[in-house]
């Protein structure tokens, strides 16, 4: 599924039309790329966290160089699924399977 | 930032009430945990896709009771961070340490 498709379905759901659910989808997705830019988490109850983490600086081995290379440190953006999130969703699989 | 702080900066930015941006937000969110929830992914442009993914089965060694343990397979929800995100958070952090 994607961002058309889901925006299609909360503009049916919501009896808004799909200009306005699709701005608000987007505004909504741009505020939180936003926050992560200034560095800021974003906590969504019941569903999870979006952080910016950081990769610390690595040393690798190049097999075909032979020689130790750098890998500088970055960020990147991790989601933690919340806790009553996850416990729902094992719960669910373990559940199906009995 | 939390759903609420969102919603407000949402309403503020695209010029509806915080009320039409809540049942929007909600609902969006909603709608990617039924598609998560029937096994469908979603996927939204240049911010990610959410999938849910199966831990295996595995034996773990308890070290207290001295026997193996047995872990049954579950399901958890993966946030996989699309290329242009991640490039952009990578580059925009290297770009800062110069």
């Amino acid at each position: 599924m994607n961002k058309r498709e889901l925006t299609k379905k909360v503009a049916e759901r919501s009896g808004h039309t799909q200009a306005t659910s699709a701005l608000i989808i987007n505004t909504f997705i741009s505020c939180i790329l936003e926050s992560l830019e200034a560095g800021e988490k974003v906590t969504i109850q019941d569903f999870g966290t979006l952080a910016v983490k950081q990769q610390k600086t690595r040393e690798r081995f190049n097999l075909i160089t032979k020689k130790v290379e750098k890998y500088s440190s970055y960020d990147y953006i991790k989601f933690i699924t919340s806790k009553s999130l996850k416990n729902k969703q094992k719960a669910r699989s373990l559940e199906a399977k009995k």
